[in-house]
């Protein structure tokens, strides 16, 4: 279980984390080298800096691998998904698995590509019994409590980050509460404990619908979905969504393949003939997965995860004439690479 | 000049618009013919059944037309934006109009997409003096400070906003301020004025990078961009550009002609190889163009356009269980429309 911790405090409490002891021992090399003090660093910049010990391996166990038909130019389309770690969206995850394991989505395909919303994969024919594939058994039917985790774990980490401004942080979706990153996700907190003050609701988080997030595709409620129809989010967060639909992941690879395809012209971008449709090759548990790299996220208990995240909030690098003071939680995406 | 009034106001106090007196006697009158309460609409279902009253004509003078060369199959590839209205952009929209003109982009082509960000176009040897095109005669320098607005014209109506619940529309881009909409353009409002207050700072307004909205490219500060090179945000809002960047409008029609082009590979999503590029076959301003349709937008004063803000912010449709309570500005995007 990883939280943020440090860096976001100093982020909160206003601290210019590029003043911090290293930051400032440069700075003064650089003076008594008698050169000018150098640019602020772009978030970008700080990423490439950091050192091997701020990134957290991810074990292909936790990766969902699809491979789409090759483009119209032969070349192979591979999209990377990183699982929701736990104690998120337990009940989907698991049947991902199964399904993965099942090769329930071998030779289905993405149905819908809507502008600024989500690009949805799964069974053309689900809604056809006589022609739709047959899920594998064994999938769990999941209760709409679990958009929800109230699970203490969280929580025991959870002073890290209750001494924060309301106003530096605030958020329209979730109004005097916070937000942070477990494992590389990110996640809204409600109703954080504060220590010597009464408790009157329990602590919850949720998973939130950033860019590149996974989520499970559902009827009407109280219906969940199996997690057999899946999207990812190919535009601005489309927060309304949170709390309202389990999410299982994050792309950390190949978004591209999905987000550039044309768009439906049906209702909702669903594409409107079988012709249309991009073909699933295979999707696949990482361990599954032959010819994987290995991948890293930058941790985000890290000292270099809290001076991206400053620099992303207040971007002082050449090209920025007036840093903004705050940024959004989907306009701080966690760094991932392939592992160096 | 128009901004937001009533339905803000409104959906700032909390009070639940589907509650208004038409609301309300409709329910009655379901109620009195033995009905069960209709359900409540979804944000798009409130557009649709808007009054002609409510929907604001867009002036072909005030649209920037771009035709791309056609798609694989020979499929016209139409770009529509509306240009950004008064008092906002004025220097910057003034040029666009002579370039356009000029006939500058005819040719030229889209030379950068990067994914979750922006798509580019312009003259891709604009730094190579020997090949860059002419500018046009005339074009106006423009001062960073026109990033902003003091123009008093748009705070005489500021005091219809200024009783908004800071946490209700918080936002981590301008704390404890407030935004509105103005001809159709989503719009950042700070230091509105407070009657019967000491007034410190004059109040100012920017307009907000939301996806689909576009801007002028520059190089570095204290350089402003002339108009030449524009882009289109394709992606989350990427709000730290605000006030460091001039915009000058937003797609109404056609952006997935744009967001589902192919990812440039090189640095900042620059295409690496000359046939990656898309040609712009011309960029005209709407009174040039022979064929174009009109188009008008939902008045951001209309009693439709709260109850569309409303329900965006709190969907109670047949899908959701849990409202959100809120929504950030570029979630309630201003409907536009062909003319009906």
């Amino acid at each position: 279980m990883r939280t943020i911790y440090r860096p976001l405090a100093a982020l909160i409490a206003g601290a210019l984390i590029l003043q911090s002891p290293v930051a400032l021992a440069q700075a003064s090399a650089a003076q008594a080298a008698g050169k000018t003090r150098p640019s602020p660093l772009a978030p970008g910049e700080i990423v490439a800096q950091s050192p091997k010990r701020d990134w957290v391996a991810i074990p292909a166990s936790d990766l969902l691998v699809m491979d789409l038909a090759p483009d119209a130019k032969g070349k192979p389309r591979r999209v990377v998904i990183q699982l929701m770690p736990a104690p998120f969206s337990r009940g989907w995850v698991g049947n991902i698995r199964k399904l993965a394991a099942a090769r329930f989505w071998d030779g289905l395909s993405i149905n819908r590509v809507q502008d600024n919303y989500v690009v949805q994969w799964g069974d053309a024919d689900a809604e056809d019994k006589a022609k739709a594939r047959a899920l594998p058994s064994g999938l769990t039917v999941i209760p709409e409590s679990d958009y929800i985790t109230n699970d203490p774990s969280l929580f025991r980490l959870s002073h890290m980050i209750i001494d924060h401004k309301p106003d530096l942080l605030a958020d329209p979706y979730w109004r005097g509460r916070g937000y942070t990153f477990v494992n590389g996700m990110p996640i809204a907190i409600d109703n954080i404990r504060k220590s010597g003050l009464p408790d009157p609701n329990p602590p919850a988080a949720w998973p939130v619908h950033c860019y590149g997030m996974v989520g499970v595709g559902r009827d009407l409620s109280p219906n969940t979905g199996t997690g057999a129809e899946l999207y990812v989010v190919i535009g601005h967060a489309p927060r309304h969504l949170d709390r309202n639909i389990a999410l299982v992941g994050r792309v950390i690879e190949g978004i591209e393949h999905l987000s550039s395809l044309p768009r439906g012209t049906g209702g909702l971008g669903f594409y409107t003939a079988a012709e249309e449709r991009t073909g699933i090759t295979a999707i696949r548990i990482g361990t599954d997965v032959a010819d994987l790299p290995t991948y890293e996220y930058l941790s985000t208990e890290s000292e270099s995860f809290g001076r991206y995240a400053d620099a992303r909030a207040n971007r002082r690098d050449d090209f920025f004439i007036r840093p903004a003071g705050g940024a959004d939680i989907c306009n701080i995406p966690v760094p991932v690479r392939r592992t160096q």
